[in-house]
């Protein structure tokens, strides 16, 4: 079980977005060339994000994305469920109601208690996630990051060369 | 993100095989007829659940598969983690790198914040399958099914029609 690479770039770009000033949007092209990926496979990223109400996408030639509200009211899951789903990370398909020795009799329901095992852990991982805005991330990487390299990476982004 | 439908039959069958007498092996194609899946795909789960050291397997005619430890022992993360590897759910491509503001500069090293919340997640996920043995899905299955089924599932088991 592996999570989509879109999802780390989707993280990344939104603490960027999250850290200009308010009202300017990057383009795709912008955020794609600042984090090294594929600008095809980051726009299909973005647009999901827009979709689930993270950003904002505005078109033409100076369009581009802002974060659709502030990024303390923005949690790592909104982020990750805006690429992933909101899909729980574990399907049952009732096998409990396969045996043999049901044929013609009254299937179980309720939760199985295998899946109702899965589900707690599937939310352990989104309760982890959703404990963590966006605005702590953006927080972590000024207290990490180099101060020359933060003002570089903000000069490159307000005038990509 | 989503588990292979193998690790719902992985648990199933440990849980059936942790209700048998010790030293009872049952074959694939009985385990695969219970559960009403097809038999190649849930073979590659048992062989699988065998080379994580879950299950033990034997050839022949009368081969099959045993636990290979105390269902005490056995937890959901060592069944889950037989078939979905070890890894991370979260892979970091270090994309922070990517900067062409660091172009020929020192690279960050350690782990970059976002990764990290990623990781807690994912840990946070596996605790919680860590915390639950299969000994305790068996009392709970024992709690949850109906006393005469588990008794005919037991004797279908032991003797498959």
């Amino acid at each position: 079980m592996l999570l989509r690479n879109q999802v780390e770039w989707a993280i990344h770009c939104c603490a960027v977005l999250g850290s200009l000033p308010p009202d300017r949007y990057l383009a795709t092209k912008t955020l794609a060339e600042f984090h090294g990926v594929p600008k095809e496979y980051l726009s299909k990223a973005l647009q999901a994000l827009a979709q689930a109400g993270v950003l904002v996408g505005t078109l033409g030639p100076t369009g581009g994305y802002r974060l659709a509200k502030e990024a303390k009211d923005i949690t790592f899951l909104d982020i990750v469920e805006a690429i992933e789903g909101k899909k729980k990370t574990f399907e049952c398909e009732e096998i409990r109601n396969n045996t043999p020795c049901l044929k013609g009799k009254k299937k179980s329901t309720g939760v199985c208690a295998v899946a109702r095992v899965m589900y707690r852990a599937d939310e352990a991982w989104r309760k982890e996630l959703r404990s963590k805005s966006l605005a702590e991330l953006i927080q972590d990487v000024i207290d990490q990051v180099p101060a020359d390299l933060l003002k570089a990476n903000a000069e490159w982004l307000m005038d990509p060369k």
